[in-house]
């Protein structure tokens, strides 16, 4: 009997706890650490695109070959949400080490989930 | 004592199968049927930025106030994983349907994931 599931990808999903809060405020810094994050997967990068919230507050997305980056900040809180969905060949555990390290982030959480049918 | 937990928001992943090929392939439907989702989910759409590949299939994200909604396509196997990240008052699961109809998807699978700290 033919199997029918297929696993389209990997889906992380990341928190990053007790932050540098002056680190996620604004679209320069978030955008540059996402970048670097994405440049350590070994992603390979197609477009990006950031959004400024007012006052302070940021989401992002970078579009990789393998799927993408997304990333919202939540200065106030001290949080930053990401997520890599990756259907390539790339290492974004290495991502979530760098971000980790250029937010300045106590604390990282991450779940795995399989994407697919 | 203090709960530290706090709940950012709820991560919606969904496996649309058995779509349409046709519908998966270009840009210009993707991006109107996920507007029209984002706009039945009652979300405040914010900016939105989509990638064609070549020859076909799409990946698209949709900032809204409440975070975003991603898609990405493989027509070639009648796929399309969505995620709506939303931290704030909207109706992911009516965005769920109205997609499902417009990519004319036989099966939708959806998990949802807690977000935060």
């Amino acid at each position: 009997m033919e199997d029918l599931r297929k696993e389209f990808g990997k889906h992380y999903l990341v928190e990053f706890c007790d932050c540098d809060k002056e680190k996620l405020k604004y679209v320069n810094f978030v955008q540059e650490s996402l970048l670097k994050a994405a440049v350590k997967s070994q992603a390979t990068i197609l477009q990006q695109f950031f959004h400024q919230f007012d006052p302070f507050g940021v989401s992002g997305v970078v579009f990789i070959a393998e799927s993408h980056f997304s990333i919202h900040t939540w200065p106030e809180d001290r949080y930053a949400g990401l997520d890599i969905l990756t259907c390539g060949e790339m290492y974004p555990e290495l991502a979530i080490e760098e971000l980790k390290r250029l937010l300045e982030a106590k604390t990282v959480k991450t779940k795995v989930i399989a994407r697919g049918i």
